[in-house]
């Protein structure tokens, strides 16, 4: 709870900083939300429940589509671009497994109502301010790039597949990294690919830049200028934000979700120890399928999971806080309304405070403030309604001194 | 959802100055753990689902029974006592009216493993500070306490009905505030009071004062001797917290719950126009019913619907946060590069700062920052690359003035 709740600090810390606002919509939502997009297998995916009047409710696998109904709602007073962020906890009904579980968090970052790549490059920001406040750097992990329409004329094109396999070789693409290798190639018999194909698509993932793709494949489709133009703007962009050395463009990058119309992006831990930490990408039809009117759009998420793991292995996990930091100790173990006093005053001050609760001798109390983790013990004896004064140990140096209730407010300074 | 977070991190920060560290379970739960503690008919006012093992999962519709069985789970292993809190989004299948939501948000303060009293002050004094912390005052509201032996007690000797009679007396008066007359005279009649009961009753309810009772009670049952004793004591240390001016016993709060066995108490608001905005009080045997061992315990649950009622009424609720206190501006429209330096510069800051995603010319810019209700307005122009320089605008005042890149990290002090 403690890492959750640091995690989720920073995930609005950095969604704030960028003038992102806060939303959130029910944690139920009617289960046709999903099924109408992506069919009615996705219930068996779902926790879900009827409920007395014999709705179908969901419990929410992810935000988008609760975002999508939001904005279908109240369209026309929201004032463009909408930027809008979300952490909820979400479910998926499915094997928990190593990064997947079935309850989890998610950080949510859209941007809806804004064409240019200017938007998809201010989300990427968002997402590298996220990464950074954790503690990680680009040597842990990489913005990795690549755009839907170019992919997708690349895989028509250069491949010369059929339209209609296109879909099995995103898929195909997608799993890649995901699933052990007979199942790979079985995917590839599924797909309908011959070997020829096979081989181009190996080649194609060996591409490593831009200016590579434009050297090799001399045909211009619309699919093939568009994605390499945006690319390229993108890139710009995020090269003025001062954030390219965390960003690259990578061939591989499909996004499974089939929503995505531009550029799509992952971030991935270098090592490649972990499935991808972020997904995002830019999704300008999807309020319209959704029932909204049709709005450009972008955004990510992140879960906690998959992240919670990378900053585990990398030690960056921060340690749990102290319980409390101060801890009022009775010197005879009878002046309770005295502790109490100073407890009151260090609270007021917005000191974490605690103290025996039981009541006890000294040393009792002593062995108590140390299991809180105490960063200091204020005695209370006898002094304090003659003199106002008490005795402050400072835990960690076991040195003692003298302090008047007045020089409280200076401790810890 | 601006409001929910301010709340929440009130709630938060309460219980942090308290020493009380933040936990949370999952938001399903086994069926069975509701309907073992308080009979099948809950199932009825909750929302639970069957998964595909058929084991029947609730949506919680409150945080104890989890608090309880995490406890037993690993009793003995946790440090004594135990000081938890959680703030859980609960969910109850009722008729939605004022002040209850089917889904809402709960603060639950927990103090595990204390017999005195001094356990009940601490956990009241949390409420109060949450009180404090949302602007409340002594002249809003009240926490009235009660003990619900000595009401046992009083009920059976001094009304003088059978033993059975009582939770039905209970009952009564836990409803009286809250259901029309016509309902509360026919809960009268089914309780089977006799009208010198009824007689009884109310001149109960006139007495205002542990003195009182002394006065007029002559007999001394068990539950009244150790219910006025530990009233007497709570009252002690109250004062010694100094919030005795936010307490006031209260013989006719009985918290409608069957597992309380000590203090009771709520938070009313004074003038009475709401219903109870706390409920807490002492439960030493939940745990066991729950299947850990017996321990003493006490604490409150407060939800967010009421108190933000509440907090709206008395002109307590707080303005929503600007989205970005800071917007950046190119003065010729074309130099996006240099704002998006400026950009970086303040989010590195930790300012919330935005633009203009759409670009355009300056009075467009203009208009966009006053939306977003920037505090200041960075004008960034030629000077920026040629000087280091650039033009800032107090939106408010319409005063502007020009700095330096370096100056940028004095603004808003």
């Amino acid at each position: 709870m403690a890492f959750r709740q640091w995690l989720v600090d920073r995930w609005r810390e950095a969604s704030r900083r960028a003038g992102f606002v806060e939303v959130d919509g029910p944690e139920l939502e009617p289960l046709e939300l999903y099924t109408e997009k992506s069919g009615p297998q996705i219930a068996e995916q779902l926790y879900w429940l009827q409920d007395k009047s014999g709705r179908k409710l969901a419990l929410r696998p992810e935000f988008t589509p609760t975002l999508a109904r939001m904005i279908a709602a109240r369209q026309a007073s929201l004032p463009e671009p909408i930027r809008w962020f979300n952490i909820s906890r979400c479910f998926r009904y499915e094997r928990a497994q190593k990064g997947r579980l079935r309850e989890f968090f998610q950080w949510n970052v859209d941007l809806v109502g804004v064409e240019g790549e200017i938007a998809d490059a201010e989300c990427i920001s968002v997402a590298i301010d996220g990464l950074r406040s954790v503690g990680l750097t680009p040597q842990d992990v990489q913005v990795r790039i690549n755009d839907r329409r170019l992919l997708h004329d690349l895989v028509k094109t250069y491949l010369d597949v059929s339209e209609d396999a296109v879909p099995r070789v995103f898929a195909l693409l997608d799993k890649r990294d995901k699933v052990p290798p007979e199942a790979l190639s079985q995917m590839v018999a599924d797909a309908g690919l011959e070997p020829q194909h096979r081989e181009r698509l190996e080649r194609l993932l060996t591409w490593q830049s831009l200016g590579e793709i434009e050297q090799v494949v001399s045909f211009r489709t619309p699919g093939e200028q568009a994605g390499l133009a945006a690319l390229r703007r993108l890139f710009g962009f995020l090269d003025a934000y001062g954030i390219a050395d965390w960003c690259k463009f990578d061939i591989g990058i499909v996004r499974g979700l089939a929503y995505y119309t531009g550029p799509v992006w992952e971030v991935h831990d270098l090592k490649g120890e972990f499935r991808a930490i972020f997904g995002g990408g830019r999704y300008d039809r999807l309020l319209a399928e959704l029932g909204a009117k049709p709005m450009p759009a972008c955004g990510f998420g992140c879960g906690d999971v998959i992240l919670g793991l990378l900053l585990e292995e990398r030690g960056l996990r921060p340690q749990a806080e102290r319980p409390a930091e101060y801890f009022v100790a009775s010197a005879d173990g009878e002046n309770w309304a005295d502790v109490l006093r100073v407890v009151r005053l260090l609270r007021d001050r917005n000191l974490s405070t605690q103290f025996d609760l039981k009541g006890g001798n000294l040393s009792r109390q002593m062995k108590k403030a140390a299991d809180a983790g105490a960063r200091y013990v204020l005695i209370v004896g006898k002094d304090l309604a003659q003199a106002g004064r008490l005795t402050v140990r400072n835990m960690q140096s076991g040195v003692q001194r003298e302090v008047s209730l007045e020089g409280l407010a200076d401790l810890g300074k």
